[in-house]
């Protein structure tokens, strides 16, 4: 198996809202306004919104319904960024779960949580190097 | 925000055990035995092994104790591909959650939890395309 993601799916119990907010942050998707699932393109990667039931049966687990023990993290290019990407995701609808404020590990980041409590890390951390397309190095 | 993600953290109750089921499928780090926290290069992200009790603190939710609505996923660069990441992660201490078979989209995939319950799905999907990096494209 090689090191990498190729996708993360996030179970949504409404996808029009789930979309929405996705959409609200800036990002495109090429699905159909009536598709039952929505792929968006993130880097060399790929983010699903797909139903949180359908997701549960089709992976054969049991949802406990709530948050499960995943944290999605944005790395941004200053900490000024994570306040203007926390306050647009508030704006969006999402939930602000952390704002910015500098952490015991010698960054800066927020926190907040899509409308269906998908949770998200906004942070910079100085001593990862972010390049022009996105990707993140340790 | 741009359209990408940076880090996947998983939140982990054992974190040796988590770590050794990773090293087993190959994938290597470059911490330290006693760290407390557990980077990986994946690809032009990172995937982070961490305390789940502080993930849930640091990220602020309340944590339902089992699966939350995300699974990950890895994409194969053919059918048989599937099987053997299966047979690896069942091997390695994982729990298979559905063996390979075909799917209703037109693919083949199965699907795995790490020793934390964490869900992947492993798949062979014709109609994306996996470049020699690793990286995927609708």
């Amino acid at each position: 198996m090689e090191q990498r993601v190729s996708l993360v799916t996030l179970g949504v119990r409404d996808l029009g809202r789930a979309r929405v907010f996705y959409e609200a942050l800036g990002w495109k998707s090429g699905a159909a306004p009536d598709d039952d699932v929505v792929f968006f393109q993130a880097g060399g990667m790929i983010v699903a919104l797909w139903g949180r039931e359908q997701l549960a049966e089709d992976t054969g687990v049991e949802d406990s319904g709530g948050w499960g023990g995943i944290t999605l993290a944005y790395n941004t290019r200053s900490p000024e960024e994570v306040d203007a990407v926390i306050a647009e995701a508030g704006a969006a609808g999402g939930m602000i779960l952390r704002p910015g404020a500098e952490t015991f590990w010698g960054g800066y980041s927020g926190a907040f949580a899509d409308p269906e409590g998908h949770a998200w890390e906004v942070a910079h951390n100085p001593h990862w190097t972010i390049a022009d397309d996105g990707s993140v190095t340790l």
